[in-house]
This record gives C-alpha cells, structure tokens and sequence, in this order.
C-alpha cells in the first residue's frame, strides 16, 4: 500500500504511471498463477513478467497473497476498499479529493421476478466459471484457498461473502413482498444455490450449464416457496 | 500394481510382511501430504518414511498419486477394486482363491423415515470432515484435484460418484414409494445435499454442524416432496 509520503509527491503524470504499472502488475499476476500455481508464483515473477521493479509491488502489497488478490478482484470486477486504496486511489491532493467513497458492490437484478433474476445471476456465473480467463485463477486461487486457511478467509471475506450477502438481500426482499414462506432461512437458500453450482466445476463431476443453473433455482425456490 | 509373478512366489510370511508394508506405506503417505502438500510429497519421502525401499511403491503402485488415492481410500473405509488388487489381495494361490470378489459399497441406512437416514448419512459426513486424521489429506487431494483435472477425475470417479450413486439410490427407493415427486431429478437432489456442505466446508464460511446437514435436508426434501 502507498505511504502518504509517495502519495503526496504524485503529479498526474505519475499517476497514469501508476495505473499503467498497477495494470501490468495484475496482468503478470493472474497469468503466473494460471500458469505456475500459487505456490510457484512469486513476487520477483510478477514483477518480472510485468516490466517493474520488485520494490514497485512492495510499495503498493504486503505480499504475493494481496497483489493476488486484488488482481482477482480486479478481474471480476469487485475491487473493494482495499483495491480502492491502490495506486490510483491515493495520486495525491489532485485526484485523490475527488474519489467518491468505494461503492457498495451493485445488487442483484431486481425485476419483480424472483427466479428469473437468480436464473440470470447464477447463468452469468456458469459464463465467468466457463471462461478460461477466469477458470485458471479461479481454480489456483481456490485450490490454495482450501489448504490455507488465512489466504481462505481473505478470499471468503473480500470475494464470496460480499456476493453471498447480495443474494440474501435479493431473496429477504421477495420474502418481505410475501413471496417466500416468513420462516425461510435465507443463508442455507443462498448456499443451496451456490454450493452445488461451485461443487460441480471445482469436481467437474457434470458439465456446468445453464440448465443446471436453472435446475438448481427452480429446486431452491420450491423449498422456500410459501405453503 | 503387483505381477503376477510376485504374486505366485507369494508365502504367507511374505503376505503379512506385504500387508505390514502396505500398512506402513499408506501411513506415511497420508501422513506426508497432510504436512507438506501434494506438490512436495515424493516417493521417495513416502518410501523413507514408511521405511521401505522405493521399487517396493512401484512395484505396487505406479505413480505418487496411486499410492495417494489408494491410501486415501483405504482411511475413509472405501477401498475399491483397485486397491483391492494391492499386496494383500495378490497373496498368491493359498489366500488369492478364497477372496471374494471386491464388495459393493455398502448402501445408504433405509429404515423407511427417508429423512431420518439423510440426515445420520450427512452428519456423519460432517464428523469426518471435522475429524483432524480426515481433514488435511482430504484438503490436500481435494485441492490438488481442484487444479489437476487427471488427479481430479479419478478422486471423483474411485469417490465421490460411488458416494453420490448411494444416495441416488435412497431416494429412488423412497421416490419408487411414492414419498416423492416422481419426476423429481434425483441426482440434482443430490448435488444439493452434498454441494453445501462440502463448499461451506472447503471455504469455511461458516461452522460444519449437524443442525446444519438436518436444515440442508429439510430443505432439499420439501422441493422435491410430493405436491
């Protein structure tokens, strides 16, 4: 992370410098560990394959784990506070006064049609899933997850959790409009959705589609539908 | 895998001097790939530390995960035809003629209170996966599997599909009842079962816990009850 001192000598110039080198540095990033592992993957590699120097990654992460992780949250589009705080987010009186607060993570669709909007998510998961620019990292970065249980809970806290509580939202609000049965644990409705869609591409045991998507929304919603 | 000209010089002191070794070997191998890794666990260090020689493995086995996958199945009480194939089972004429051909695992409880037999089977899915002599092998391989699609498929096939067709199984039997929908996807009921808990499991989000594996079925038998 910058300390205020790097911070306060940045000139705009720097500060698509920066953005560049923050760029370059993810990039190098996801492409190692879908390339090498996690555990082959090292600070002086990405910095390496990035074209910067090694301090350039120290100045901004802590470790391979945070440069990991926000080049992953980067790439799925939910750079949270601690991304936010990146390079580009501390360029200095000139930007940094103007940056709005880092937002709320979107909700889910909200169409008045309950399983329409979860078929819609859960069908644009089984995409990311089936994407090989995803797939990869995903995979090393989950992979590592189960062995280690500090990168794990990084990951839950900052990736899974963030979305777990998006669809509970979607769900308590179909419950509030009467839509689901008042005593319906809506945690246990959200992992039934997602556990089973993340089992089958983690053990590959079928092909992921959107089939199974819908399947999967259609089971979930008539055990929580109201009696 | 043995020949079968080690097996036919086979004595009885030999067959237990093979068990004791085989013993020992999946032992260490276990035992190695909880503390360091699937990456860094070697034949050699499995040979060193169940102090045999490294051609006893390979006559054996042929390869580090053969060993890995054979040894973990013989801890969780699963081992098939392959690992039924190992030293013991090749013990030459005297004990070779009298083994029965490999068992068929055994089915899920049915005690006719469909419920009742999901929720013993998960919650003693759950006490194994908090049972520490279970839990680091099964992460390792677990997340081995989760990046290596080869290693993956065969976990899947010698384990996890043996498993999910024991519970297709029950339910196609409580279904044929009439106590289900009969047009209910069984093996999507499945998924829905064991998908939550092994990805709250693997991520840790949240405690493993009986009350858990009991909601999990209450929830998957009200969708898929009859209307």
């Amino acid at each position: 992370m910058p300390t205020p001192k790097a911070a306060s000598s940045r000139t705009p110039d720097a500060t698509r410098r920066s953005e560049r080198s923050r760029r370059a540095i993810y990039d190098a990033a996801l492409a190692l560990v879908a390339e090498v592992g996690y555990a082959r993957t090292t600070v002086e590699g990405i910095a390496s394959r990035a074209g910067v120097g090694k301090q350039t990654i120290y100045r901004w992460w802590p470790s391979k784990s945070a440069v990991l992780l926000d080049a992953y949250l980067d790439l799925t589009g939910q750079a949270g506070p601690e991304a936010q705080a990146g390079p580009e987010a501390q360029a200095g009186p000139e930007g940094g006064e103007e940056r709005d607060e880092p937002a709320e993570p979107a909700g889910l669709p909200d169409t008045g049609d309950l399983a329409a909007d979860l078929k819609a998510v859960l069908r644009a998961t089984v995409d990311e899933l089936d994407d090989p620019r995803f797939e990869a990292p995903t995979r090393a970065l989950t992979a590592e997850g189960v062995i280690d249980p500090e990168l794990g809970a990084r990951f839950v806290e900052r990736l899974l959790e963030p979305q777990l509580r998006l669809y509970v939202r979607r769900l308590a609000a179909a419950r509030d409009a009467g839509l689901l049965r008042p005593d319906a644990d809506l945690r246990v409705a959200v992992e039934l959705l997602v556990g089973p869609l993340t089992h089958r591409w983690l053990m590959r045991t079928r092909p992921l589609t959107h089939a199974y998507a819908d399947e999967l929304v259609d089971h979930v919603l008539r055990g929580i539908a109201p009696r």
